[in-house]
């Protein structure tokens, strides 16, 4: 059995969500197991089917009033949140799936399951949908404001056997996002990491790749640091969140646009579906000792249900010891 | 008259865009004169009137066979780019138009026109166009790769002289590109780029703003440091033209879409040129002794003419002699 820790009162919807999203994934999975984090009273009478789920109770969302990530874990710790992460540091489940602010759901990651001792830093993942339909893995994209050449070595092999186990990819291959294509190109930090991922084992790494490339991406992996990826990630959904707006308006605003749209709806539907980046999956932090994967705020309960078999999925395929198995020891005396 | 200086032959398509270009700026504006410097070859069978047109002749074009911009620019003295920057700096023409590469342009300003001696670097400003239909300006998009945080203040006095005249924004707000809308966000640069330009005089700084808002912008001017505004703005670019391409695979695809594209053709046009980076102008070099402007590279014959009329007006508006009256005056021996 794989047991899933759910965030059941996280995201914008949460129980309305989440508990059908579980109920759906062991019915369509004999092997999975769910523990609910949350509230008892809303969650009873959504819950028609309980087998293999059970219930931990607490009404309290994490409250993310609080600015600081940090303080907001430290003092929420009974949230449905931290008790997710705490039943997986305790390893009464083997993974946790949380539609849960992003900032809180890293710093919860980190302060209660806690890093692994293999890894210098954790790396927030989200998988980018791209114009040939195949999912792209881009990291890190805001868990860490500054990093250091080694840490691209380390966020590739993970991402590397995600690639390969999760998403099924033979050979990934490891991009870096700059400036130009070519290797001189970038910060220091740029060039330093272009000639070090150039001779890092266990990666196969392709060369720098451009921002404009991200949405139809040569790579399967593309490594960057936060802020960079953090930039880029949001202008790609911002930019096709706003053109699907701008479409909207532009089909509504006269009647042939309207007599259009009748003959093309099942086109614009799937134009719209394309570029959706719930689809493909949630984000995941590299670098925790369980899975952890955050679904996007507003994930319907099919899309939350994807976050779950993701989750399955790492768990199932043992990716956290494949990783540890690849990275070099640390010496015991670095903790 | 405001002397106008064209590189001919930059850009795909050469003198079949900038020739059309110059001829259609003379005959709408009776303020300006051109100097083309190109083939003559090439340009006189097109130069159907040469009414305060000239031409300096030259055969070369800026060779990006070789990689390093700097390289470039010194072994290319006699290229169309290069003596249109020579021009302005003897001061025969009082701005220059281009759609050469950009890593060439930037160089070959900063070498051959230089810097002005007021501000500490040179910026590169392209124009973003947003869902309301209103321009935003962002810099630096990529003509340095470190910054530090006086770099934001000057950049944003000269972006804000330039909304104002050239824009006719009233008074443009200042945003910076972060990871996170509050001021302790981002890596030490952006921490103290948000401290310094909150109290920096001369401009209306609005605070950060994220990645997501760069197409729906609160601000009309958005600073970052090279590295991060060219991922953003590229990333952006990228994938608007993915998404065009993407719209128009799926109405293709089956009848429907053929015969509901006849009814919204129109619409299908409008949303297609709202986006288009090349409509609403080229980008701009701050931070030269003379305005110049890099149009895009595929750029249109009218879309050229739009980027001869932006030099027209910092040339008009006397954008640089402004600018410099707003920066702090530069000790003599910090040259």
């Amino acid at each position: 059995m794989i047991r899933i820790g759910i965030d059941a009162l996280g995201g914008d919807l949460g129980v309305a969500t989440t508990v059908p999203a579980a109920m759906n994934a062991v019915k369509n999975n004999k092997d999975i197991e769910i523990v609910l984090f949350g509230d008892e009273a809303k969650i009873k009478p959504l819950l028609t089917n309980s087998e293999r789920i059970s219930i931990v109770h607490t009404d309290k969302v994490m409250d993310m009033g609080e600015k600081n990530p940090m303080i907001a874990v430290r003092k929420n710790p009974d949230s449905s949140l931290c008790m997710a992460m705490k039943a997986a540091k305790e390893d009464s489940v083997d993974a946790v799936v949380t539609s849960g602010p992003t900032q809180g759901v890293v710093m919860a990651a980190h302060m209660i399951i806690r890093k692994l001792k293999q890894m210098d830093r954790v790396a927030l993942c989200p998988i980018v949908p791209n114009y040939d339909g195949k999912p792209r893995l881009i990291l890190d994209v805001g868990a860490n404001v500054e990093l250091r050449k080694e840490h691209f070595g380390e966020f590739g092999l993970y991402a590397t056997v995600v690639a390969k186990e999760v998403l099924g990819i033979k050979d990934p291959k490891v991009g870096y996002l700059n400036i130009g294509s070519e290797p001189g190109k970038g910060r220091e930090l740029d060039k330093e990491a272009y000639e070090y991922l150039s001779s890092f084992e266990g990666i196969n790494f392709y060369g720098n790749i451009e921002g404009d490339q991200v949405i139809n991406s040569p790579v399967d992996i593309i490594l960057c640091e936060g802020y960079g990826g953090n930039i880029c990630i949001k202008t790609l959904e911002g930019t096709a969140k706003m053109m699907g707006a701008m479409l909207k308006e532009e089909i509504k605003s006269s009647l042939g646009g309207k007599i259009g749209y009748l003959f093309m709806r099942k086109n614009l539907k799937r134009f719209a579906s394309r570029l959706d980046a719930k689809k493909v999956g949630g984000a995941m932090i590299f670098g925790i000792n369980k899975p952890v994967i955050k679904a996007h705020g507003n994930s319907t309960s099919d899309i939350f249900e994807g976050a779950i078999n993701q989750a399955y999925k790492m768990v199932k395929t043992d990716i956290i010891n494949k990783v540890v198995a690849k990275l070099p020891k640390k010496d015991e005396k670095d903790e």
